[in-house]
């Protein structure tokens, strides 16, 4: 079953994916994937074609998560180790990933990604595209930062509730030339080992998001392409990638600066 | 003014905190500070006495952010560097912190720390315990786990809407001995120059926490005490400390193994 977060004329709310749209469903995380219950719109509607509706990142995480050096069978010898996404940097199919700019290289890496029910269990999985900044890796020793920008993590098309994450094959597609095809059968510690590391310390939750190590090539982004990480069984997670807003120069008064007299 | 998150016998709510009690207010993260709205509980009630109410946590943040090495001025001659923590390791006034077993000396962190309003503009300023599994970062790189443990994020006891955040004085006591006080002012980088930084990449919002770094002396932590932090602008967040659950064994099944389906 396939389930989405989707944008429509009366609203946002999540469905159930099928073959000509969407059937319209209540909140998949309070209720649980074994007990969906159909809702209707104000309207009354509790189906809507696929041209009605726009998909949306299919989760509103708290915390996202990943895994260090967890690519090929050689990383074993490493323990396992994680790192933190800012929650806000998850974007939905189409949106823009912005590049800033002054930071050197900037990476896709297609990701397979477990999303997280309520109790803490796994609800289902989807894609992820871990966008990192390479160059920056070098002297941000905690990646807050070079994994951390605004749009850095986009996420979908939907999420799959039955599958097998210890076979999933993932392909990265730069502006229409594929990186080559990867599953994760090859990542040096599968979806089950990751999961049982996270628990033993992480507290996650609802629509939480692990994303769980790129199996195969990674490649640069540039202004003006596509970025694709797609999947036979997760289907296709393309966002274009634009120039983000120009760095703020020194002495530029920051967001954060303009406050309700704070700072008087 | 001060702004708290409270349970009472109603339910859970905010309130502008006075001498004698809580003013029910509508959510200020919608509202803004500027424009505090107030709200009657389902009997009628628009005041409460401190006894008929507990403080929460003051905010339930998507992203909760720390400085490295930003204590003492030498700090100053490394860039500046942020990491994250859960934010689901956020617990209130008067909440357990849990002590994992079998990591060594966990210490407590007298800080600071911003709150973020919606439109990414400090909203106001809480005290915070940037709990620390010390040895675990010599080989956890990330910080992931070693500052990433349910209940390592205390916070509290409410919003300071008016200080100057560069002279905040911050007192660390583990089980009634002080360690000292220190200032903010001697932060190697202050609040607007954090704030400046991660304001340059990172996406933050409405209950959002900034951790400022720790001035003065850090301390580690034994179950069985009690942590408090305590500041004259911002008052006192004092929370028991315990033996956390007993780590999982190896072979043990976790939270996260038992799904729905999705692994059958």
């Amino acid at each position: 079953m396939r389930i989405a977060r989707i944008a429509h004329p009366e609203g946002i709310g999540w469905a159930v994916v099928e073959d000509d749209g969407f059937d319209l469903i209540d909140d998949p995380f309070r209720t649980g994937p074994d007990d969906l219950r159909p809702v209707r719109t104000a309207h009354g509607r509790s189906h809507l074609p696929v041209s009605a509706a726009r998909l949306l990142a299919p989760v509103q995480p708290r915390t996202v998560v990943g895994m260090a050096h967890n690519t090929g069978s050689a990383d074993r010898e490493l323990a396992p180790e994680a790192f933190l996404k800012p929650a806000r940097s998850v974007v939905g199919p189409g949106a823009a990933v912005e590049l800033p700019a002054g930071v050197g290289r900037i990476d896709a890496e297609a990701e397979l990604a477990a999303v997280i029910a309520a109790d803490g269990s796994v609800f289902g999985w989807t894609l992820a595209n871990d966008v990192t900044a390479r160059d920056l890796q070098a002297t941000d020793a905690r990646w807050a930062q070079a994994k951390g920008y605004r749009t850095f993590t986009p996420c979908g098309p939907w999420i799959e509730t039955e599958l097998d994450p210890e076979r999933v094959q993932l392909e990265l597609v730069l502006n229409g030339q594929s990186l080559g095809s990867a599953s994760t059968v090859h990542l040096a510690r599968g979806a089950v080992e990751v999961l049982d590391y996270l628990g033993s310390f992480l507290p996650l939750g609802a629509q939480d998001l692990v994303l769980l190590g790129a199996p195969g090539a990674f490649g640069p982004l540039t202004a003006g392409t596509t970025v694709t990480v797609r999947s036979p069984q997760l289907g296709v997670l393309a966002n274009p990638v634009r120039t983000g807003p120009a760095a703020a120069g020194p002495g530029t008064p920051s967001p954060l600066r303009t406050t309700s007299g704070v700072f008087a």
